[in-house]
């Protein structure tokens, strides 16, 4: 075969740096990873046990293709309990996880040429998506403001392309792989622009009940006419290999996305579906014991990359700690991560699959020992850097 | 909002009939259902079994996206087996079942604009994915050809769109809608245009281990470096809910497609793969007594059609019978199914939903007592068509 055949967006689709690299590393049997957005915490008791009635019901047939009703109704339910969202059953689709709900939403709403605005950093699926539907990208650095997008910075990016028509960008709240949370007022800001611009708001909000000592709103609570909501069970319920998501809009939207969806994947397993109804009828607490326990690991990572000369951003959400990597040690976040790996077996992600080359991620949804050995690595490798004479 | 926003490929995609029509008359609670393709048995039991222990092992977590090693290790031997499929565990992506297989292969090989072969009818699902990838459709009737596709309406097809750039062909064999199988011959003689013309083959298997007294071919036997093979358990195992499927290819080709997969879906859930594991590994005769059953409803159904006027295509596979109305009830295929739903509570589909609005498609995939109940119903239905003067 040629390979000139493939479609040219699809070569043009950067691998996952982060997927592989991870994977490259599993292979050293000393490796402690805080790489992978993986919760270290199994799903819950409750949940495993619906999911074993479900198989044993053989609740194993096709589902209708917008997903269980009653999970839908479950979904309206929950997430206006949590957050407010204000969506009854006919404007939710369930998906095969957050990433679905971002692939189909980019997918139905924007056409080849069309402007998309990602942050950077960003997680890496939003420029995947973007280039395989070839959009045309704008980044936004949000580095030089706390990693915040703001009012200024969203209508600066629109009037420096007056050439291509912007219909809509992508915010991540809380965000990985910085953990930032936005503020009410922070989210409130960027109002006016948006709807000046009349700008599409894609949120993905899959981190919304990991926060700490704030509280999570969606844009959607202003704009509920022009925001789409991805969500999933992944982190808030630790059932990321179970793959269950959640898309909310605007009816006329969601008519159409439940069509991209049908053809994509049909629908998410039935028996996980079975499992999120569980979770959302009565696992509305589930989230708080893991959130406590990933409080505690936050500030223990975070005061300990301080100690070592890292400009850590204090993070209001999710379970990443982003860094900048101190000038002294001068080294890339490639190589950095990559040192780090080999010489003293500890996995983390560099800010450079996220679109930025001078920071690191770690995942602290890990273990006490994991971040314990992480962070003596870290200390060590540092240390052993400035012994160097370079 | 305006609708005007989104995708005008979105927009262009057309709703499922099927689904939606199954969804309609299953507010019916006489309905008597013939129209998914949906096995009334359950997974079988050893499957169900591995599913709850993968559950009570926390096989919960983020897997690597290609799918699990094993998995595709099992697949790789299994299919060898079965049909002599030549492919490694590094040619082979676990998918969301055969539709993301489907949406995914169309989505990696073809860009905008370029043309893609279609049979009339088929399954819709095709038609889907190629208007929402912006493609150049060129549908080959095949009724004059006993729903076979043959070589000279292939090349004839290409001869009278010189100014599409065609570039490869979707085959469903064995088929749904119309239950053939292709024979060896019917499937070499198909291979020279192929070379030809330089066609890629997508190449939809997923019935085949559904065949009555013929054996199931693959391209990929003649044509390794250009078919991509879609398949997985839902049939095979019925296992339609559990949505799991395989995409297998030159190793080129199945790059690409891995990170279009990724990005799409991440990866099926890990609970089910382990399921499609067991699946493989030790439910090599699964399909036997399914298909034996299947075997004696067919015959079932098309003696009955038979009898009543109809003209029936002797299915070589799949588990659908798929019969031409007579002229004389002077009925279009909606007008058919409507009434046989309205009045005789039977459902079952229209050939419109397959691009074909003379026929009726019957899904034998069903209990004895509701092929006996539709079998009835139809044939009063014709009884008081011809009572009615017209």
């Amino acid at each position: 075969m040629n390979i000139n055949d493939i479609n040219p967006a699809a070569l043009k689709v950067k691998p996952s740096a982060m997927r592989d690299f991870d994977r490259e590393i599993s292979s050293d049997p000393k490796i402690v990873k805080l790489t992978l957005g993986e919760p270290n915490f199994n799903v819950p008791e409750h949940i495993k046990q619906a999911t074993i009635q479900a198989v044993r019901d053989n609740d194993s047939h096709y589902p209708y293709f917008w997903g269980h009703d009653d999970l839908r109704q479950a979904a309206s339910k929950y997430y206006k309990e949590k957050f407010g969202y204000n969506y009854d059953e006919n404007q939710i689709v369930v998906t095969v996880g957050a990433t679905e709900a971002v692939m189909d939403s980019v997918r139905t709403l924007f056409a080849p040429g069309d402007g998309i605005i990602i942050l950077n950093p960003s997680y890496p699926l939003y420029d995947a998506c973007a280039d395989l539907c070839e959009l045309n990208i704008i980044h936004i650095d949000t580095s030089k403001t706390n990693y915040i997008l703001t009012p200024e910075s969203l209508q600066k990016a629109i009037d420096d392309h007056p050439d291509i028509k912007v219909k809509g960008f992508i915010i991540n709240d809380p965000n990985n792989p910085t953990g930032v949370a936005y503020s009410e007022d922070q989210l409130k800001a960027l109002v006016p622009v948006i709807k000046k611009n009349n700008l599409w708001v894609l949120s993905d909000e899959i981190y919304g009940e990991l926060t700490y000592g704030v509280k999570h709103y969606s844009l959607s609570q202003w704009l509920p006419d022009q925001t789409i909501i991805m969500n999933g069970l992944s982190k808030s319920h630790a059932m990321t290999g179970y793959r269950l998501g959640f898309i909310f809009g605007p009816n006329p939207f969601i008519n159409q996305i439940a069509k991209v969806h049908q053809f994509t994947v049909t629908t998410p397993a039935s028996i996980v579906q079975d499992a999120a109804s569980e979770a959302l009828n009565h696992g509305q607490n589930d989230a708080e014991p893991m959130r406590l326990e990933y409080d505690k690991r936050r500030k223990f990572v975070q005061e300990s990359l301080n100690n070592l000369g890292f400009n850590v951003i204090t993070p209001g959400g999710a379970f990443y700690i982003y860094a900048v990597i101190p000038a002294s040690l001068n080294l890339d976040s490639w190589a950095f991560v990559k040192k780090l790996a080999k010489e003293y077996h500890i996995g983390i992600f560099p800010g450079a699959a996220f679109g930025d080359d001078k920071s690191i991620r770690i995942s602290y949804a890990a273990s006490d020992e994991a971040l314990k050995a992480a962070m003596k690595g870290i200390s060590q490798m540092v240390k052993d850097l400035e012994k160097t004479p370079s």
